[in-house]
This record gives structure tokens, sequence and C-alpha cells, in this order.
């Protein structure tokens, strides 16, 4: 007799199948196909989800977990039952109909924007997103009726479970307390420094011989992941063959490096989730913000620091050559320079909160109804104004539509990426102290200390914890932002 | 209210999106997949063919077709309903558990067999082919009931329908009046040239580089399609985006090339396949023999041509420079060889009949249980040193495991093969009667009235004729294999 838990571990790992084959095509779609191939992918993908909702929603999951928890089940097993009932929960709230009707007026939205952002036309874009603003808003307002919270936090909990915005708003007034005069003295000490700008011309090829050996270096399996070019570098494909990306640019090699290595620790968490239970939904990655974590951890906590840079100053010599902007005194400087610039995504580690601050506050109002798409704009300019002093007044493409992620109604990502940065400085502070002399260790190329670490800590637990637990678990205590603003503090004052 | 018609082309056209997914899933696996992923890949592309193989037979399509037919169609929809039914038919015989007994015997001694023939180990081989000729046997006989073929009739019928070992039989026996003398006084005719061999190394990126320019003079699409390297080539993908694959060597770029051009033939015809029908059966390409005869017209008949040759001659020597091979005088030979080998997929045009009918005959024998598996050595070695003078006495990695086709059951694919090169003859013939001067116009670079005679001829079909109605709406009559021992007459005599 097969019982309720055998059955449910059955319906996953067949969902875990098909959702294997979306993520290869979906890679697929972003790195190979070629232009005339997009309209039958994307119609398989459409296929291919349906059927996947249609799994969650008529296979009796709710009932056989009701079952299963009468069973004999050890402390994985539970927990992968709860993680089940999460996936479950969130899949079948939504009517199907609401899931497609979102899905296609995000595509339409995200194709009209790739044009209406190079063309500045705000106006244009407003017509298809206001329709992915109310799919969002009715979204939320399910979502909240079913599980109690507010609408914002609703869809927060889709991505970062445990978290909501009463935490954001008195973990992000904190930030806004610091941020902005710590972002002013690091400019000012940086503007005193006098370094020679990085020249030349750096190949495609010599890149990606470069890439592949600092992939090494940060424990990539090459044998269950590839690296390839997309137009936005991600990290996709599946736990078993990890698939990262990144875009070369020739007139600067630095922006493609630190983009392998940010997702070279997004591939090391999915290349080292606890391999026994692949398959299933403990499995999985804990949340988008631990995710985050382990990437801004090799970004930003190990390969910017000190220790780091001189293991990497002879590689970029050997393969470049040596020019000034190379030597020791002026080397680390090219991976910290700070600024307030215009777009998140080319921003420095110390002004990236306020980039997400602002998203944070501009989303959290929309989908609560407090302001309109039309008022956006203003919003935006003055908070760009108020936290970093600079004006996008007018400036649509450079401001309130410069992400993907508003486009198809990804409501509720943005704080991951500053959540993701807190828990990265959190992290690595406690591996210093779990670790004797770790910066030595790097700085003499032994990272191994350090992934042994992240692997007991992070990785090897998938989501059989959660995150408080998780964090509390490897550091001693639950989120606190105060590691990072030491971090800034040390690394730019 | 939906016509059963409708609900037809709505299943079929479900099926299509899975088998897009089956088809980049795979391509993947052969071209960019690395090692690890192979497990996860395999149990996912498993899921996908059980749940397409359900779709099939709980979706009611006997039924469905039996009310359709009952309703207005025009010729289209009515011969796509003929090739639904055919389909259904074709998939909804066989257990399913038989499906998946033969599909996990054929991947087991698939994967036995690419070590063992390394190691000529035919004892080896021998346990696991054991139980793919016994599930192939099985299918063959619930396909013979099912239909009132004979056994190896009702899988040849999979890959050739309309084509039956009766024809095989006349057809294949007629070649083996002619080909023996033909073949040696070719070989003869040629041991009289002193002709200088191409020497030197060719790089891959020169190889892709003047691939590229072939594939385009080929009217390969680009946007809709790409050509990737994998250990086996082959054509794969979707019509919207063709995938070709080849393998190159850097001391000889003649394999590559033509391997090339072979694929291109084949990719011509999948992204002209009649596009308002795309997702439905009838715009499958009607059979593995016409198939093989676009793919076979473009390398052998095409493109080992004067006309055809005229036109490379320059391209080579400005890819690689020029030698005393690539002269006038020599260069047409090199792709003209002709040589009595022990590998079927190195053999030239001439003795490549010979290893298909040595194939054919003795699958023939094995299915219908005339022989069993442990004649075959001996039978093999017979019928080489009977068609081409060559043994393959205790070499059965050069002998009968020399094929990957047998190792999963493809019993009654190799016939399409020398069908092919029939059909291409045939088909090149009569685009030579209905085009004035084709060799004039080929030689100058205008290969358009060639491909536009395809398309009207053979691609735009897709599958609404049957394969005798196809060929003679183009050549005037059924398959006859003069002009093939016509074309190679003369060409080799």
């Amino acid at each position: 007799m097969t019982s309720a838990y055998q059955q449910l571990e059955a319906i996953f790992s067949r969902l875990h199948h098909f959702s294997h084959l979306a993520s290869i095509a979906g890679w697929d779609q972003h790195t190979m196909m070629p232009a005339k191939g997009n309209e039958a992918r994307s119609a398989a993908l459409a296929e291919l989800s349906v059927l996947m909702h249609q799994i969650v929603t008529t296979s009796h999951v709710d009932q056989l977990i009701a079952e299963a928890k009468n069973e004999t089940l050890d402390a994985w097993q539970q927990a992968n039952i709860r993680e089940m009932h999460r996936s479950y929960q969130s899949t079948v709230v939504l009517p199907e109909k609401l899931v497609e009707a979102k899905s296609l007026a995000g595509a339409r939205c995200e194709h009209a924007w790739r044009q209406q952002r190079v063309e500045n036309n705000w106006q244009g874009f407003t017509k298809s997103f206001k329709e992915v603003v109310s799919l969002s808003r009715e979204e939320a307002q399910i979502r909240a009726d079913a599980t109690g919270k507010s609408c914002y936090d609703a869809l927060l909990d889709l991505y970062e479970p445990g978290i909501n915005s009463s935490d954001l708003d008195r973990i992000f007034g904190d930030v806004k307390q610091w941020l902005p005069s710590l972002l002013q003295n690091a400019i000012e000490k940086q503007s005193q420094l006098s370094i020679p700008p990085i020249t030349g011309t750096f190949t495609v090829e010599k890149q990606r011989q470069l890439s592949q050996k600092v992939m090494k270096l940060l424990g990539f399996d090459f044998d269950a992941g590839r690296m390839d070019v997309s137009v936005h570098p991600f990290c996709g494909g599946v736990p078993e063959d990890v698939r990262i990306t990144t875009r070369y640019n020739e007139d600067n090699f630095l922006s493609a490096l630190m983009g392998i290595i940010h997702e070279t620790g997004h591939a090391r968490y999915e290349q080292n989730l606890p391999r026994q239970w692949l398959g299933q939904p403990i499995a999985h990655a804990r949340s988008t913000a631990i995710h985050e974590s382990q990437s801004l951890l090799f970004e930003m906590q190990l390969a910017r620091g000190d220790a780091f840079l001189t293991l990497l100053q002879p590689l970029i010599i050997e393969t470049f050559g040596s020019q000034p902007a190379f030597d020791t005194a002026h080397f680390p400087y090219h991976y910290r320079h700070v600024k307030a610039g215009l777009i998140r995504i080319d921003a420095d580690e110390v002004s990236y909160p306020a980039h997400v601050i602002l998203r944070y506050e501009i989303e959290k109002q929309l989908i609560e109804g407090a302001i309109e798409i039309e008022h956006i704009p203003e919003l935006w300019d003055d908070k760009m104004n108020h936290y970093l002093g600079v004006s996008t007044q007018g400036n649509y493409r450079d401001g309130c539509m410069q992400d993907i992620h508003w486009t198809d109604g990804s409501f509720g990502y943005f704080p991951t990426y500053t959540l993701g940065a807190m828990y990265a400085a959190q992290l690595f502070n406690a591996a210093h102290r779990a670790i004797p002399d770790l910066d030595g260790k790097i700085a003499s190329g032994d990272l191994s200390p350090l992934f042994v670490w992240l692997h007991q800590n992070i990785w090897q637990h998938g989501s059989s914890l959660d995150t408080n637990a998780l964090i509390t678990k490897a550091t001693g205590e639950t989120l606190n932002s105060r590691y990072f603003q030491q971090h800034l503090q040390q690394r730019y004052l």
C-alpha cells in the first residue's frame, strides 16, 4: 500500500521533471534560440505551465497532506510536507483564468517595454502596464484574503516567506538613517584619490578564459553546469545542471567578471542543495533573499574584499598584461568605486539599497492602491533626489522604466536584493568567526574552508529550516542589519 | 459548439507543444548538457513521453475521428484526419508497459554499447541486446496482428508507410544485380588516376566560417535555426527552429562540410513544411525516406555534382588557401572517391546500398525469428565478403556492432537510407527536366530555381499526400530505381 506521503512525493517528483524541461527550454530561449523560434517556444512553455497548474490543483494534494500528517514521518519528511503545503496553497488559491491573464498581460507588457524603454515612451508604456498592475492587485487581494496578510505582504511572501512590510519598514527605516551620510562620506573620500583608469580592449575570448579560471577557483562544477552568453545575465537550469550566463563588453572586463562571480554564488547554492532530496520541495533554495545572499556573499563580501583581490590581481595581469590601474595601490579601488547613479544594476553596494528602498516604497503603495500609475514618475524623481541627489525628471528610460520586474508583475521582489546583501554580510561575518584566519586562507587561494562552512550552514539545508531558523543556526541570531552597516563602514570610510 | 475536428486539432496541437519541449531538451542533451545532467534529463524526458502517450490514449481520439468523418472538411483537413488516425493507431496499439520496457531496455543497451563497441565485446553486448530484440519482436507481433502485415513490415511501416518487404526485395534484388560490377568498375577507373591528397590542418574556426557560408548559399534560415557540434551529427529541433549539428576534424574538412550540407537538406525540408499547419500531423515530413531524399539530394545529387563543385572550389580556396588537391582537375575527385570499406557512415554513395541491403536482410530475418542474435556475426561477415569483398571476422566493432540503430530497437529504419538515395536521384532528374539549364544556374550560384521546385513539389506538401502520390506528382511516376542506377553510372563510370 502506498502511503499518502509517498503519493505526495510522486506528485512533486513529477512536477520536478516538468519543471526541469521548463527551465532548460527557458534557458535555451535566452541563450540559444533564434528569433523566429520565439512564438512556438512561448506556446510550448505556456502549455507546460497550464499542465503543471492542473497537476497541482487536481491531485488532491490537500487531502493527501492531511492524511500524511497522521503517518510516521521523520523531520525532513515533515518539513517536506510543510513546503509542499506552501507550494500547493500558493498555487491553488489563484483561479486559472487569472494566472493565464496575468501571464499574457505580463508577456505583452514586457515585450512592449523593450521598445518603449529605448524610446523613453512612458505614456505608451502605461497602456499595457495598467493591466499588469490591475491583475497584480487582484492577485494580491485574493492572496491577502486567503492568508490574512495585507495585499503587499501577500505578494512579498511569494519571494520571502516569514518577512512582512512592517519588518521591512523597520529595517529600511534604519538604513535610511545612516545610508545618505555614509554614501556622501564614501564618495568624498574616494574623490581625494587619484586612480589611473583601466584602459584597453579586452577580447571576449580572453575574458572567457579568465572567467573560467575564476569559476573553477570558486568551485563551480563544470560537469554539472555551463556558462554562456545572454542579454540579461542569470542563473538558470536545474540543480543537476546549472546554467549561468554573462554578457561581455570588450571595453570593460570588470562588469562581466563580477557578474560571473555573482552568478557562481547562485550556482554553487544550486549545485549543493541536498542531493538525496532533489525533486522534492524541501530541496529548493530557501528563499529569494537567501539565494541572493549567496551571490552577494561571493561577489560583494568575498570577491571585492582585499584577500580575494590579492588572489585575483595576478590572474588579471596574466590575462590582460599589466597597466598602472592593476598596480596593488590602485587595483582594489576599481572594485569598490562608489557613485550615486541613476541605474540600479550599475549601482555599487553602498548606493544599491537606496535604489531598492525607493522601489519598495513605490510598489507597496501601488499594490495597496494608495497611488496610481500616473504618480510613479514624480515619486521616483522625488525619491531619487532625496536618497541619491540625482534627478530623473522626464528621463523615464533611466528612471521608473529601467527595470524588467514590474513589467510582468513581479511586485515584492525588489526588497530581497537588500535583504540578501544584509544576510551576506551577516553570514560572512559568522564565517570569519568560525574559521581561524579566513582572510589569510582566502589570500593564499585556500577557499575550501569557506565553501565547507557555507555548505554546512546554508546549502545542504535546502528548505528544511525556515529562514529565521537557518540564519540563527548559522550566525547565532536572526537578521541583523548592523553587519551590513559595519561592512560598508569598514570598507568605504 | 466545438466540432469533433476542432477538438482533434486541439489535442494534436497540445501534443505538438510537448513534442517541441522534448525536441529542444533532446537537442540540448546531445550538444550542451554536461555529463552529470544526464540522469535528471532522462527522467524528465521519460516523464514527458509517458504524458504524451497518455494524452493520445485517453483523449478518445478514435471516437472523435469517427465523428469528424461526418463533418464537412476540406481536403487538407481530411488528410490531417488520416495522419491523426495513423499516429493514433500506431501509438495506442502498444501497451504502455511494453513501451516503457522497450525504452528502458533500449537506453540500457545503447549505454552499454558505447563502451562495448570500443572494447569489441560482442559477448557482453548480446546480454542487453537480447532483451531489445525480444521486446522488438513482441512489438512487431502486436503491430502485425493489428495491421495484418508481416512482423517486419509492421515495423517498416513506422518509418516508411506504403512500402513493404516484397517491394524492398524486388528493389534491392535489382540493385544486387548491377551494384557489385558497378562498384568494381568505379574503383578500377579511379585507381588509374593520380590525385594529390588534401594536406594540412583545417582549424575548427575556419571550417565553421566555411560551413556558414555554404549553409547560407543553400538557403538555411539562421533566424529559424542553428548549427552546433555533437558527437553524432543530426538534424533536430522543431520546424520553427531547426537545430543541425556537425563534428569537426582538423585533419579533414570534407567530412564535416558534406555532413553539414546533408543536414542542411533535412533542415530546409523542416523549415519549409506548411507553416499554417504546423502543430498538426499533416504538417510533418512525409516519411523517413522522403526526409533522407532531401538530405541526399543536397549532399549527393547537388553538392558532389560538377555544377555545385564549380561554386564550392573558390570558397574552399578562399578559406584554406590553394594546394594541388584543390586544382580543377583534382578537386571533384575528393568528393567522389569510391572504396569498399567496413563502415557504413564513411561509405560513398556507390557502396552505401550494399551496407543497407546487408542490414535489411539480417534485421528482417532477426525480427521474423528466422535467425537468432548469435547468427549475426557470421552472416555479417559472409555478406560483407559477398557484397563488398571485405571481411569483418572477429571485428565486431567495425562489423555488426558499428551502428546505434539496433541498440534501441529501431528495426526497419535502415532501408530508408537507400530508398532516400533513390528518391533523391529521381527528384533531381525531374528537377532537371523542369528547370531549363539547371546545371548552368547552379554553377553560376543561382540555386533558387531548384529550391522553388523542391518547395513546390515536396516541402510545402508536408504529409498531405501519401508517398506514391507525392512522388508521382513531382516526377510523373512512383519510385523508379533506374534514376539512381543511371546517376551512379554517369558519375562513376
